[in-house]
């Protein structure tokens, strides 16, 4: 590698955090500095990393390569992502799905009209499961697609958990079930319900005075997050649920099987999986090796908004082409 | 998709008949001629595609978009390769890892001086293994990555059993040890000898009046091929040999664990894996979205040799940027 590359951090939660320790296991990066909305002097960094207040990012323009911007996707990145376009480099894991077109374009609007690189919505999935969506469907057209989630813990729905009345603290684990992963993995192309696909369990800890069957049934019943699946509801106390469900674990499987021979006799199965012990600090990782991509497209004269679908996997590594074709080739 | 790509496939064994069926699945590839070494007349195509002799295949200079080359590693390809890419862009799917950077050189001179754009050693190992393995070292640059192979037909291997006196014919299946495979999932990082990673298997017919358990032992104690090994050999009848093992099933495990988090705390793990009931109509299948990907890069000016670490994945896919975005992203 010729150069060490300057990154920021933008926005210092969990994910924030999680980019602070990738940096740390790839030499090639340096961390400049981590920029936040609280105020500066009262966060502590994991490393001795300057904590910045964010209306100060302005002065890092030529000091910073790539911003890794680590907000959230409802609030954050729709404002800071075109923002921070203009001025840096950027990576982020945005992930509406839905709102994925339109927030590339003005990404891509701010990143091309300034001559920056931006990578968006990158990390698992969106992110690796797009990837070996696109991959298995260029390679088997004439075949079917499955992801299952988990087992994880799903933010949205322990978020709604907790604003049932009576209840305290809980947190929500998406579970595939195994059959139907099996009967995918198979090749039989199974027509699967929502509720065939996943299961959902809880673990609540209650208001004091709380009635628990009452509690279990509004989960249980609720429209969108619960309803149309097999919900399992544990009552736990608080305590429990820090010391046993305090971590973020999750992953999931991508399995697309397809047909392929003149009489289309064979079955092929191609699946790519996840099994993360701590969700935020995998994202973490994706993002900083798509930091290094970016900064690669970026010297090599790019410019604009990029998903993953257009960066070739040989910019993630630090490695140059000539030892990434003679070692893991 | 603006234009048809027009393909030439070159050798008419168990890899271009599958690149053949392969294209028949994707609508805007059409296949306008087939090369073949042998009689030109005497050899029979699937579909009703002009069957010419490798000879005269410089008079389709201009007609065809793109040649897939068909061939083997050890003869065909380190000859055709570079001859080819003077001439055509190509796709291939050169597989002697050792000797993959000095033919990436070779086919590189052709291909660059002459203004074509050259994939070479697609397929899926190397291929989309090779892939995953950059993706997972660059994502979790701490940890440790194995690769399973099978169950499936190595064609080295039941060559070696043919050599056999005594033998009449044989097939050997490499089978990957789920004890072993299991332990690389869970994130310890196990120390594996090859004993206990992959177990042998073969079938054997026997000449008449061979000697089965002398046969057993040559094959039990050949080095390099089965010494190091735990083998089972089977004695069993010619007919029962064509009738139950005359497809060529393949595929394999790429599994990486690694650490993240301040004190590495995290075990992630990330696995891609394949179950083929065909190895040459899957690497067909594959060499097809990769000549897709060489007519593309072509068309926007870039010439020379590429692997695929080179290639993003969004040009596999016959759809345009802003579809994958919005359905796969």
């Amino acid at each position: 590698m010729s150069k060490t590359i300057s990154v920021g951090i933008v926005g210092y939660g969990n994910l924030g955090r999680g980019v602070e320790a990738a940096i740390r296991q790839n030499p090639d990066l340096e961390l400049k500095a981590i920029f936040t909305r609280r105020n500066a002097q009262s966060v502590v960094a994991g490393t001795a990393t300057p904590m910045v207040s964010i209306s100060d990012i302005e002065q890092y323009k030529g000091k910073i390569d790539v911003m890794i911007l680590c907000g959230g996707s409802a609030k954050d990145l729709p404002e800071q992502g075109p923002a921070l376009a203009k001025h840096f480099h950027t990576v982020d894991s945005f992930d509406t799905h839905a709102l994925i077109p339109e927030y590339f374009e003005q990404v891509n609007d701010a990143a091309t009209t300034n001559g920056h690189v931006s990578v968006i919505s990158t990390g698992w999935d969106p992110g690796l499961f797009s990837l070996n969506r696109l991959l298995a469907e260029a390679i088997l057209p004439e075949g079917k697609e499955y992801t299952f989630w988990g087992k994880g813990v799903s933010q949205g729905h322990s978020d709604a958990i907790r604003r049932v009345p009576g209840v305290k603290n809980g947190i929500q684990y998406t579970i595939p079930i195994e059959k139907a992963v099996e009967s995918v993995r198979s090749g039989s192309e199974p027509k699967l319900s929502t509720r065939e696909k996943h299961l959902r369990e809880c673990y609540v800890a209650l208001e004091e005075g709380a009635d628990a069957e009452a509690v279990a049934n509004e989960i249980k019943n609720m429209p969108n997050y619960f309803a149309d699946y097999d919900t399992i509801v544990h009552i736990v106390s608080e305590e429990t649920l820090k010391a046993e469900h305090s971590r973020m674990p999750h992953g999931g499987n991508v399995i697309r099987s397809g047909r392929t021979g003149p009489n289309k006799e064979s079955t092929q199965v191609i699946e790519f999986g996840l099994k993360l012990d701590s969700n935020p600090e995998f994202t973490a990782s994706v993002l900083v090796a798509y930091a290094r991509a970016a900064y690669r497209l970026a010297q090599a004269g790019d410019k604009g908004a990029k998903s993953v679908f257009d960066i070739p996997f040989g910019l993630l590594s630090p490695k140059s082409p000539a030892e990434l074709r003679k070692e893991l080739l």
